[in-house]
């Protein structure tokens, strides 16, 4: 049977970089069988509802989602479409790619965020008038789940992993994701250490080269993927994977783009490198790598879209993947 | 009355820059009436217990508290003595200073961080085996209070507010700082916006000149100022204060530096320049400026301690500060 792929261009450019990977994943060969959904501000302005059930229930179906970006109801989308998927695991490559302006050339990390719980397990409440609440979870399934992924990871790229986490004041809970991440480093053969995530938003910004996987409780995943983004020169160029053990979803980080959404501009690289990772996830590694390289490639010698100083279009830069797969 | 100081030095090089920061509060005159206390891993070592409720009390009734570095125990340490001044506002200028060596010498903003609730609230509990909480508390009072605290410390300045959340995810508890901050906003002519945390992140490593007060939750401006920090060369020569409506608590953000504690060679410009806080927090503006003053001076001429590429030591670094009051 072919694999499903469910596709999700959503709102803005992602209408425009959404195709564009899609084109390049038809094009390494697979045999994918495509079914496309709605999601994000134009579907609930249209029907009330940002994530539609059937756009839930495909990504729930399918073997992998690509999902391009949303705008105002970004937060309506996402966090559902990643349960839809049971994703333990959010995976954040960032790096700085060759020919293009970085403030850290030297960047070049993995976040492997925990993407279930934390303070996005969202239970909140008004407990008396001007007084609120949020139940902030953390359990040791998922920090054991998240933690083994990350160590795995690290394992088969010969990489070291820091645990990130605030147990100084979050003593219970993220006492209990440092202890249980500990724990499962034993079973490695990987070099570790942990750091209070403030004092890593500092060792990050001055040092990143001294960082390979960073495993992180969600909302410090959050945060610090996006600092590192910033030392690659912005959310632009890097895509990502929301894991899980039946089916993935992936997405470029970056956002709608508004200003510049409708005009064929749109760089596509962030929703084709994300492919590349949609395609290793699914076991086709050369296809993988033939896309990562063909992507690279063309963000090194172009051509470029406006956001990397050129006046490529999505089509060209698109042209120009496609001939070097 | 003379105004009553308390000193804690704590430990490693808290004890050789907190008496350098005294020595410059004493020259500059006012009539302050000095005691000193310990806290930390040396007074735990010995007693127990890392903050002694002596030491708690004298902060809780002096009209101001110099406190130094504390080791393993910094957060039994900080944490209390934080509620002992009933200090509601974090204040953390981070800056360039002239002569050191700064990745992003444009960097000039003040974190105004919430410093009794959200996650530092703590109430944890293994609910389950293998599951547990932290309950975040956020109250309309103390939103209201840290964002009249910054949106007055901006009009001051004729500085602009962002305002920092992740309103996104936690829409009850960082709604309503939100939504408290803003409406406290409506009393101020000051020009203000909001960010969500992590796109903060990321644009405060590419475009810190952009800001200038920043208005946060307790553990977004532990992260966030950390970020600035690694901007500006680290936390070497930040000064912060505790702010309470009585009293208050003045540190340096660096911590006991280990390596080099005992050596007589620490830099005592962070501390001097809370000093220069404290000073402005009890009314002696022109202290504080002539403080601040002899500091930035001494930075830019020396002698400079080894941390910025001197061989000053502290005893050196201190006379040229005293020297230049
Ligand atoms: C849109 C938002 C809910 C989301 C998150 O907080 O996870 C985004 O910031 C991200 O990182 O993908
Ligand atoms: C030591 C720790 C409890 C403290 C905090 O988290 O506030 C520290 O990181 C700080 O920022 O002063």
């Amino acid at each position: 049977d072919p694999e499903r792929i469910a596709v999700i261009p959503g709102d803005g450019i992602g209408r425009e970089v959404v195709p564009a990977a899609r084109e390049v994943l038809e094009a390494v060969g697979p045999d994918f069988e495509f079914t496309e959904a709605d999601a994000g501000d134009a579907v609930k302005e249209e029907t009330g509802e940002a994530l539609p059930e059937e756009t839930r229930e495909l990504a729930a179906n399918a073997d992998a989602t690509l999902f391009g970006a949303a705008g105002d109801t970004a937060a309506d989308v996402i966090l559902p479409l990643r349960s839809a998927v049971e994703s333990f695991a959010n995976v954040r490559p960032v790096r700085a790619y060759p020919g293009v302006d970085a403030p850290n050339p030297e960047t070049d990390l993995v976040f492997v965020r925990e993407n279930t719980e934390g303070v996005y397990a969202g239970h909140e409440s008004e407990i008396a008038p001007g007084v609120t609440t949020l139940t902030r979870v953390v359990t040791e399934a998922a920090s054991e789940e998240i933690a083994r992924y990350g160590f795995e990871y690290a394992a088969e790229r010969d990489a070291r992993v820091t645990i990130a986490h605030k147990a100084n004041v979050m003593r219970t809970t993220d006492g209990l994701f440092l202890e249980t991440a500990r724990s499962v480093a034993e079973e490695f053969d990987v070099a570790y250490d942990d750091a209070l995530m403030d004092a890593l938003a500092m060792h990050l910004v001055q040092r990143p080269e001294d960082y390979d996987v960073v495993v992180c409780p969600n909302l410090a995943g959050d945060v610090l993927s996006d600092l590192a983004a910033g030392l690659v020169g912005g959310l632009g160029l890097l895509p990502s994977a929301n894991v899980g053990d039946e089916r993935a979803l992936f997405e470029p980080v970056h956002g709608t783009a508004p200003d510049i959404a409708g005009e064929g501009v749109a760089n596509p690289s962030a929703a084709m490198l994300s492919t590349a990772m949609l395609l290793e996830y699914l076991g086709y590694d050369d296809a993988g790598q033939r896309v990562r390289s063909a992507v690279t490639e063309t963000l090194a010698s172009g051509p470029r879209t406006p956001d990397l100083g050129g006046d490529a279009t999505t089509r060209d830069s698109t042209d120009a993947v496609l001939s070097r797969l």
